[in-house]
């Protein structure tokens, strides 16, 4: 049973009366009436993150995340509130003073504040954080029409290709490992494109699981498909250099998540006025694709339009 | 180092900017502006709830501390957020069954919506609850004026003898047992005191931690101290039975905390006002003490306005 099915099979009910948390089919929580979006979400030691060596590092990107959810909505984050589960070496002096470092950066960068949460005494490290921004409306899921242009903010796969290193699972002799490793913890998220994507954006989401499993979770709920051209699929000059020399496959790196990009879909006679916003704020913002009908099926091709098979769509949180 | 000196140290200028978290120092964060009021707190077996035996209990228990916040606040909660950590053995079909129908008996009994979370896989099992209400205005800590009345709804010390029978520290052979451990896992929060609060408490906070340590709490920026009546402070007839049975102490009864009752401070002149509402409503509100000048010890005192010492003024989050 994954996250879905034990949403669908037993909580979805719970929240019938009550269509502001979009019954639980949606990333954030939206209150209308009250103009609040509220994001929650937990991460814990070994899975959200590979350790707690880098407190300063951790914070940053479990914090990027959280108001990455908000952002892709369209919403701007202004209030975080942290629950820390750990043990006393975990919340040592030294770590409370770099964990404070890097709020007060975060906070300075992303315009946000601390408004509350709790710590609690444990051995297993983990973190919930709640995210809310104030806003009229929100960009949905489930809201793309056929024929729609897909869009991805960024590049992908960075983070991944940083924790495989992190992880000692590939090596090379040079600078750009610093480079990989941090985007895996300072990954680029798009604050800059917040107020600009309800301009066009017609369904959108975060890329946290990966770019296959979170396309296929914004349209959960509609009876359409998807074709992606891995050519056009953005990944940094970096990881192009690596996957050459080390003589990779593309394809297995652009689906893994912990990308914080924002998935969009758009009509396409909203195309000039993307690529206006991209070049005026300097966004990289590219076209992979487009929704098709459901009779299609979903793929990922190449440029000889020849499909390819996509061994990981991402990370789907499993509980037996 | 106590959660205060942690927060005070390390996290209370992250919050200097927004008035709105009332800097860390209260139990709430309230946005006057977009009138919505929330509460964060994890849960934790072992710690804040015996074990997870009875899943059905568990979710009464920790779901109305949750909301109990809001409720001491004078804020109705609305909206409801649970992150979930926990192996397979918590999430099985069985228990989650059970969580469902647990669930949906609190929503209808206190008009509340599940509303988001998440769910992550952990041998450590917490839970985190954001609870959100909507309110123009609350009760906030710090706000007690000296001569005010202190008093407390319902009674104290079940929930406390709860845990110790749960804990086999206790032991006596009667119905009396079921009581109390219903006591333990579903306290008698006092919605039906939520919206009268506002019209004559100064200040407020729900009993989690216990009568005295959440005093100090409710009081903490204030330079102002405390008599309390020992006589006066409210405990069940069922209580009052064991203690005598066992020939045990009261005091060592009504601070330990898990309550979820509502302490708060009024004017003298409110106190026809609060009798009236008590009977019009069948709420039990009890005058237990005053607030008294800085100059005077805080004290419990017996009826023969003898002082008593308190071995355990309550639960204090320590760390190291």
């Amino acid at each position: 049973m994954n996250e879905f099915e034990l949403i669908k099979n037993y909580f979805q009910k719970l929240s019938k009366k009550n269509s502001n948390s979009l019954y639980l089919n949606d990333d954030v929580f939206f209150d209308k009436k009250n103009k609040f979006v509220v994001s929650v979400d937990t991460y814990l030691e070994g899975n959200h993150f590979i350790n707690f060596k880098k407190p300063y590092l951790v914070f940053k990107k479990i914090l990027r995340a959280s108001i990455s959810d908000l952002i892709a909505k369209g919403v701007k984050p202004k209030y975080y509130f942290i629950s820390a589960s750990g043990n006393k070496k975990s919340f040592s002096k030294s770590n409370l003073l770099k964990i404070k470092k890097s709020l007060k950066e975060e906070q300075n960068k992303y315009k946000i504040y601390l408004s509350g949460g709790d710590t609690i005494f444990s051995n297993k490290l983990s973190f919930s954080i709640t995210s809310i921004g104030i806003s009229n409306n929100i960009i949905y899921r489930n809201k793309a029409k056929i024929n729609d242009d897909i869009y991805v903010s960024g590049n992908l796969g960075d983070s991944y290709m940083g924790l495989l290193i992190l992880k000692n699972k590939i090596n090379f002799n040079n600078s750009l490992k610093s480079y990989f490793i941090n985007q895996y913890y300072k990954p680029d998220i798009q604050i800059k494109l917040v107020d600009k994507l309800k301009n066009f954006a017609n369904t959108s989401i975060d890329i946290s699981d990966g770019l296959v499993t979170d396309l296929e979770k914004m349209i959960n709920n509609q009876k359409l498909s998807y074709k992606l051209n891995l050519e056009y699929i953005p990944i940094s000059n970096n990881l192009k250099k690596i996957i050459k020399i080390k003589k990779l496959k593309k394809i297995n790196f652009i689906s893994h998540g912990d990308d914080y990009q924002i998935l969009f879909t758009a009509s396409k006679n909203k195309r000039r006025i993307i690529k206006n916003i991209a070049s005026k704020y300097r966004i990289k913002i590219t076209n992979i694709g487009k929704i098709q009908s459901i009779n299609k099926k979903p793929s990922i091709v190449n440029n000889k339009n020849l499909e390819i098979t996509l061994k990981n769509k991402g990370y789907l949180h499993e509980f037996y």
